[in-house]
């Protein structure tokens, strides 16, 4: 059965998945980096930048199990780019190069059409333009059984999660505050909407949390 | 010099310090006592209830730190009993029993004048109606030259918080969500305020985060 998993989500310790001012040169916001240091020394993340070696611990093995089995993936615009309002051109493809790390269906929500980008690697980006249950439909008709992933940013996690379309969420919380940004929490009532902490393990850089319903 | 301390205090993954709906028979509000199953085991804790033994470890530690060099403490008034307005009588002298757990002056913010109360064990209950700076210049006279200890509830944080009054803060994050009840962090930024994380350490129960300015 397909599930719609978050995965691999850093949040800082007061509740911020991004910080505020995303733009070209800060693509998570001001001090968004810091929420992810966690796991830039794992060998899954140097793997993915074509480097050599790195750790192989607790925060590695979450790594692996964020991008294990995931058949399709959905992402808000921001995500997917700075750009705002209508496509100016086809030039954006997204933060990471010609080879994203996603290597698989990947659908961005958007108001603004635009065809599908064939990357090298196995990642295609749909973009979805009647909302996030469309998106939900054509990542599992996609996902041929695999799981569905919510990839971020904040505000598509928190739609998700809103409309009860969330069956697990494993969140890295790494120890800084960062005051400002995207809270992930806010308004939110995690326990009504049936989750509760089913694994929490310390890593090297971050605690684990997971979310069951 | 007096350090103006926050320690030992429990919240959870989502930013509660407190379940809603707090009463005699919930001090904590609703599920507020999952916040603290990290203490209940430790040494500290079962001294403080008159048993023996009791883990040693990490948790404990924190436990020992939060109590250690403290010269005064400052509770709001919801953090010392559910009476609200006026004090009906004098029975009510806190959730603790005759051996309250502090063991020095302790100043309560009400809006309703009351005799201070002399504990068992060197506690001391004083009634301050003149707001959050006369309690802290009280808390700070009385304490001799060691710490005031802000010891809660949330809200009273909240307010030494954002009035900059606070030097340290020790957090213990509990692996739960509560989705519901009185939140630390909303609409307060920490970074704004000064801190930063200065230790963060996993312990058996909690992750433990110093924050320091």
């Amino acid at each position: 059965m397909t599930k719609v998993r978050v995965a691999g989500f850093s949040i800082s310790l007061d509740g911020f998945g991004a910080g505020p001012d995303q733009s070209l040169e800060q693509p998570l916001g001001l001090r968004g980096k810091e929420l992810h240091e966690w796991f830039f020394p794992t060998r899954s993340f140097r793997t993915m930048i074509g480097q050599e070696g790195g750790t192989q611990g607790i925060d590695e093995s979450f790594a692996i199990r964020a991008m294990d089995n995931c058949g399709a993936f959905i992402l808000g615009r921001n995500m997917f780019g700075p750009v705002r309002g209508d496509w100016p051109d086809e030039s954006w493809k997204g933060w990471w190069g010609d080879n994203p790390p996603y290597h698989a269906p990947t659908f961005i929500l958007t108001h603004y059409p635009r065809a599908p980008i064939v990357m090298e690697g196995g990642t295609v980006f749909h973009f979805v333009t009647k909302g996030i249950g469309a998106a939900l439909e054509q990542a599992r008709a996609a996902a041929g059984g695999r799981d569905v992933r919510i990839g971020g940013g904040v505000s598509t996690v928190r739609q998700y999660l809103q409309a009860g379309l969330v069956d697990e969420m494993h969140l890295a919380v790494s120890p800084v505050v960062l005051g400002q940004g995207e809270n992930l929490f806010a308004g939110i009532d995690l326990p009504a909407l049936g989750f509760r902490v089913t694994e929490h393990v310390f890593g090297e850089g971050a605690t684990h949390i997971v979310l069951s319903r």
